[in-house]
């Protein structure tokens, strides 16, 4: 075994109280997530028996249930720091309970539940996976267990293996099939239950009751400790500006946690520019503004900070891409019979409306080319390909040119990505996920159906922190996928009214201008408290 | 202060016992870098005064000299770790020795010297920078004093400042312009002498004395770091290969050293491209065999490591570069004068010979328009600014079409080096620079001029270390720079007879099917002495 994972073997984890004795549910209020009320009645419908629950709290009690319980345990999508540990957590506490029977991992993701691949999970398998980062454990994977046949084929799987539960570790996506195959299993008469984990580095998954997910500490220290040293080499080499574009999907919580750690010259948070309607044009003003204001106190350089998703949340941007992707589709003999891209491109110009024109006309041939030649099966243009860092960069250049700007400008591009999404959890990840693991297992052996495992009070030590069991149907909505009505666990985006983004706002004009980069060099798993104890800023700013 | 640097500064760095007590200079052998010997009578005319020089050891001696001395520093080139120690090390070495008489930093890099900008560096100043990483205390640039008129500017700035010495710490061109400018003080008989300190993160800068620049463990840590996230996520996701190009221009010996750190399925060594003379397509056949043999035990990922140089060193892209800079140049109107960039492209393609315009013409679109549309002052493609990360896995894709393979094949091109050059030092870095600093205090107290200071035996512990001071025209050679014939410190390139590259071949078939990948989350600036005190691979197998 390396140095470094024989070091941190000593961790010890940390996890909730409440969860060292047996404990028994006392139900609480049905809860309901704000943003779901609306559709009550539909997911009524739609979820017939695992919907109206209530909100499951976890308090002491004499003894376990004498039974033994067969577990299935499965990683769902990208991965995220500390997912292992929710393995350890709901390992641990079902043996700490004494009602492990056998525990048996999916492999490769919901695949693994489609077509019963499977590993017993053993005692070594969880020591020796402990405290380490990735899902490599059982790998894991995309598909979606909705059509009727792989339903029934999950169904198949369940019964072959006599699981009384699985759980279900995933993100917003990942949680809705949760629902979805607890409500199916019970409407088969199956024993199996399904519990959900929330996990996503993007911070996505929040809610009232969700503060955060696990995976967001650890990918948001490795892309903060990134930008610091890249912070310090702007001051020493004083001739760049950075444009670093965060992964992190539609919402900016990476891109607004790295910011509140680092302090960059600017932050471009998407659900700001969406609610100011701000165009691409006008985004790329407020930066050459920032440029020629700095550029007069002697500042050549600076620290710009991207969210992967940005341009689908400008509304020049939403109607060009959706003219794009409807002529495309309409006359997608012709575009596909032009023998090469810059015909496509002319061709593709003459379909547009006016301003969809002009835009598209006026960006570099580069990302004319990603928008037109990547599209997903749906025909749906690709927006998440498109290099946002060098777009901005390349449109900043020209707009000063256009100014006959006397600022100077050069720029270096980055994406930081997937370095982020798989390093060894911080203390909190780490912590986190081994909590959610045994809340999993409390709420396993006390035969709840169609719920979350949540562990809330996160500002609290982890000693403090509250496990809860939230019903997955309280957090849905119905949106429009691919056309059809579908229910789901909304995206958390932003929200611009919250604590962490005023804060940003607060110190806008000051960290424009003035240098105030932090020192980062994380994340850090062994030294001080105050290094390796951190816990997300937009929980210590709740 | 924020929480790291409080905490980093409670480091203790170490340091050579030899430089904890005054010191006298027992000379040595005339030394003489093999490379250089070839040149031994041009190096002679061109420095006269400073050439011929002996080996400079430090041994014990009962005091200092009862002088002050009035120092100068400047950093040049791109940042790396350990700077700010080597300024702690000299000023903290003169304070020891009782001779500081005064200190002054140069701004912003060797334009600081030519236009007499300077700072004056107090105890403070040095405490609060020590073991900080970055140049930020005084900030880097690039200029050369190499014309009349910089020289007599650069003269005139140390004898107003008074200065006693000027200690330059660059990378092989500025170690060059450092002994240019201890030549041409010493013509003028100006007191002022100058002595040289090895940086770069290339560690593009090493013979027979200087074992390793500092900058380069810092460095190699940052990206072993990345990169080993990067290998927890391949195992995870198992869906694509990473090809990540890494830093270090020319040589790659970054890319060698991360290898060894992180073992890969594959590192590309343009050193061994070139002796091998293998072509670019060569290489992508190689890589596309890798692919097809992985596919076979069921791996479609995996994770290939490329040096930024790469293309320089094949055979038939240096013959492509050669003749489009060449073509470029003759037909410059023709050139300009072309409406759009297609129309560019097919130009230069009619100028070129027929093997280099079958390369050219079977680059991806946007490699072509790098080509030509990015040209240094001087007329020459710049090579560095490919994405060849990208081009090599746009070439995997094709052939594996081509061959109509079986095998998937999904990539992602990640590039690392900005965040490099700027993490707070590893104990191993802030150690050798603080060492380099204070071996510099004495060689300069000693009276040495057109000399580097150099510390060797850097297997040992810090304060086993032997501090050296080594002639720089020993390490001279002539090359035809700009078509002229220019004194330079030759570049070291990874060398294949070597132990360290040895070593990547032994394992290399092993590395290429298993899975070896090792955990890193380095660099460690707190935990257990075998994190926090490694040093680079390259010197544990020297």
């Amino acid at each position: 075994m390396d140095s470094f994972s024989l070091a941190r073997k000593k961790f010890e984890v940390r996890f909730p109280d409440t969860l060292k004795v047996p404990t028994r549910l006392s139900k609480g209020d049905t809860p309901e997530i704000v943003s779901a009320k609306n559709f009550r009645k539909d997911i009524k419908t739609l979820f017939p028996i695992t919907s109206g629950q209530s909100l499951s709290r976890l308090g002491e009690c004499e003894k376990s249930p004498s039974e033994k319980f067969r577990v299935g345990v499965v990683f769902s999508g990208g991965p995220a720091s500390g997912g292992h540990n929710v393995i350890a957590g709901l390992y641990e506490g079902l043996v700490a309970l004494d009602c492990l029977g056998e525990m048996v991992g999916f492999l490769n993701g919901p695949g693994g539940i489609i077509h019963n691949r499977t590993t017993v999970l053993s005692a070594t398998h969880v020591a020796d996976y402990k405290n380490t980062g990735g899902f490599d454990l059982l790998g894991s994977g995309r598909d979606k267990i909705e059509s009727d046949e792989h339903l029934k084929m999950a169904a198949n799987t369940v019964s072959k293996l006599e699981l009384d539960a699985l759980v279900v570790i995933g993100g917003d996506d990942s949680n809705t099939n949760a629902a979805v195959l607890a409500e199916y299993f019970a409407s088969k008469d199956l024993k199996n239950r399904v519990l959900g984990v929330p996990k996503t580095i993007d911070g996505d998954l929040q809610n009232e009751y969700v503060e955060m997910t696990f995976g967001f500490h650890t990918a948001t220290q490795v892309y903060a400790g990134q930008v610091s040293h890249i912070a310090r080499d702007i001051l020493s080499s004083r001739k760049y500006y950075h444009f670093v574009r965060l992964m992190g999907r539609a919402a900016s919580h990476i891109a607004q946690e790295v910011a509140l750690n680092i302090k960059p010259n600017k932050v471009l948070i998407s659900e700001e520019i969406y609610e100011n309607k701000s165009t691409l044009s006008q985004v790329v003003s407020d930066l050459v503004d920032l440029v020629e204001k700095r550029s007069k106190s002697g500042k050549e350089y600076g620290l710009v900070l991207i969210p992967e998703g940005i341009v689908e949340f400008m509304p020049d941007v939403q109607l060009l891409i959706a003219e794009l992707s409807d002529a495309m589709s309409k006359y997608s003999e012709e575009f596909e019979a032009a023998s090469e891209i810059t015909k496509k491109i002319s061709l593709v110009s003459t379909w547009l409306q006016a301003q969809s024109k002009e835009l598209f006309l006026d960006l570099p041939k580069s990302v004319q080319e990603q928008l037109i030649a990547d599209r997903d099966p749906h025909g749906n243009v690709q927006v998440s390909k498109i290099e946002t860092e060098k777009l901005l960069g390349w449109m900043v250049e020209t707009e000063l040119k256009e100014r006959k700007s006397a600022s100077k400008f050069n720029f270096q591009p980055h994406f930081f990505g997937y370095e982020g999404r798989c390093a060894p959890p911080t203390n909190f990840d780490a912590n986190y996920g081994y909590s959610l693991g045994r809340t999993a297992a409390h709420l396993l052996v006390q035969g709840c159906n169609g719920v979350m495992a949540v562990v809330a009070s996160l500002q609290n030590p982890p000693e403090k922190w509250q496990p809860l069991g939230v019903p997955l149907t309280s957090m849905m909505a119905l949106e429009k996928r691919h056309g059809k009505m579908k229910p789901v666990i909304k995206k958390a985006l932003v929200e611009t009214n919250r604590k962490a983004f005023q804060e940003l706002k607060r110190q806008e004009a000051v960290w424009a201008v003035e240098d105030h980069y932090t020192v980062f060099a994380g994340p850090h798993y062994f030294g001080p408290s105050e290094l390796v104890d951190l816990i997300p800023k937009i929980l210590e700013l709740r």
